[in-house]
């Protein structure tokens, strides 16, 4: 069984939010780990109509320091500390963060029930951690101000063992993640089972690329070649080039070329200006470009692979 | 005709926002001027939401530096900037608050289209500031760090001129505001009419008080006496005192005793621990002290007076 990987959009705006989309976050889960991608104001609201398991949250990774991409975090923070959180979180962001934190507290003379450990992003591709399932690396990205896209890879593929295998040689529980692993299976009385008997081969490692904000650029199409899912910002519409560059952003038709470079699986567009109220012309553009396009909606849930 | 003076609920959570309630923020609007008491997070988006003119708020006041009461505050001014704002705005707050904006801006490497004027607000109370139609003075709170509420008083009634004169004497629209004020008629042959004789007495000037978040005290009931609407804090039910006590907030009861004492005509309360699902059971704490109570519910319009 490969692990649940997914991502819950909790917002799809541009810089400034609408009544109906709120600013950039993304709750990635992968089976009980949950991370953060983005944390704009109003994210703790969003995860808590979704339902979604808040205090489970290990790692924030903040892409940059607009407001519309941070401004929900301190706001976290200090309800993390309200509900008595312990656990230690770890926060990965362009240097400034850990100061403007650190602002807040003072002024409300709160310090947190629990540890933040902050990691700075810096120029590059940095592997910023890696768990038991999966590892994340930053991706650098072009735009007004020091600004990371983020790589999540499933660390390797587990070998799945074959459902008749595990009733006939009656296999130990205990023996199995190893088995999952490659090891050959060693029955009581000493006779060896080779894996490849017993297993079929893992699934690729699944590959989630998260790309807000940038301009236009083939700097990281490489990093990104052949991710399960993509997700790249269009602020927006093909006929706004000109405002995109201005901007440093991308169109549509531009998030798309991307995906299509890339040759990714899927692309997921989002980060949406507020100026657009209907997005079905949005998807019909990238679309045109690369036909396994779909729309960033708030609540929805995406599965990586 | 007395001017429109009422406020609207954008917030009425405690520290820790719920699904369905956000932290403090509240709208007040006299006639066509705006101003924010309180901007929690989420306040750009609630303002958006009820569809209220978010670009004519030229004040905002902000009690304490709890995260709760203030967050919401740099996102709004990004966006202010990024729709092109123009028009000075004024912020009143116990101090701290500008250093936390302009370490926002300079991490975002942004700076407002606009001017914003900060003012910090001192011990004791303070007229903070007085329009043609109202002023606003500060009234001490006891809190875990300086607190403020604020008080919203109208300048003063206009007369109001009896409808059967305006035809009578055909009255020139020139001289209507004078008139209001006191001023006799003066007609193009010379003849005085005498104030009295033409206009209805002013009503009483309205007063809106504004508290949140305190301790349970006597030390303002002298400066909210009478008040036409007081909003008070109301953080937990009354089998919680000690909690209140803890925290430097008050129960429902302690929020209604204050009302009866400050002879108030209508109290609101708001500000309800997360903690509480259902709030009738809090009215009718409230009402047994104070019968003239109301709920603060989001989204809600509450006149003044």
């Amino acid at each position: 069984m490969p692990g649940l990987f997914q991502t819950r959009i909790l917002g799809s705006s541009a810089a400034v939010p609408t009544s109906l989309r709120h600013t950039t976050a993304q709750l990635l889960q992968y089976n009980n780990n949950y991370i953060l991608l983005d944390c704009a104001e109003g994210t703790q609201m969003q995860l808590r109509r979704f339902k979604t398991p808040l205090m489970k949250i290990n790692r924030i990774f903040i892409s940059h320091l607009h407001g519309d991409h941070y401004l929900g975090l301190p706001g976290l923070l200090f309800t993390y500390h309200l509900l008595g959180r312990e656990k230690d979180i770890h926060i990965y962001s362009p240097p400034g963060l850990e100061e403007i934190i650190e602002l807040h507290y003072r002024v409300s003379r709160l310090r947190p029930s629990f540890e933040v450990v902050f990691h700075e992003i810096n120029e590059g591709r940095e592997l910023l951690c890696s768990d038991n399932d999966f590892l994340v690396e930053s991706i650098e990205m072009e735009h007004r101000i020091p600004t990371y896209g983020f790589l999540i890879k499933e660390i390797e593929g587990r070998r799945n063992i074959k459902k008749e295998i595990i009733a006939r040689y009656d296999i130990p529980v205990s023996q199995m993640p190893d088995i999952k692993k490659g090891k050959n299976l060693i029955r009581p009385d000493g006779q060896i089972i080779p894996n490849e008997v017993i297993t079929t081969p893992a699934p690729s490692p699944r590959i989630y690329a998260f790309c807000s904000d940038t301009n236009y650029t083939e700097s990281y199409i490489d990093q990104i070649t052949g991710a399960d899912l993509l997700y790249h910002e269009a602020t927006f519409m093909a006929d706004m080039e000109e405002t995109a560059r201005a901007k440093t952003h991308c169109t549509t038709k531009e998030a798309a070329e991307t995906a299509k470079k890339a040759d990714v699986k899927r692309l997921m567009i989002g980060h949406y200006s507020a100026r657009y109220k209907e997005l079905d012309s949005f998807l019909k553009e990238a679309e045109e470009i690369f036909p396994n396009t779909i729309l960033a909606r708030e609540g929805e849930v995406i599965p990586v692979g």
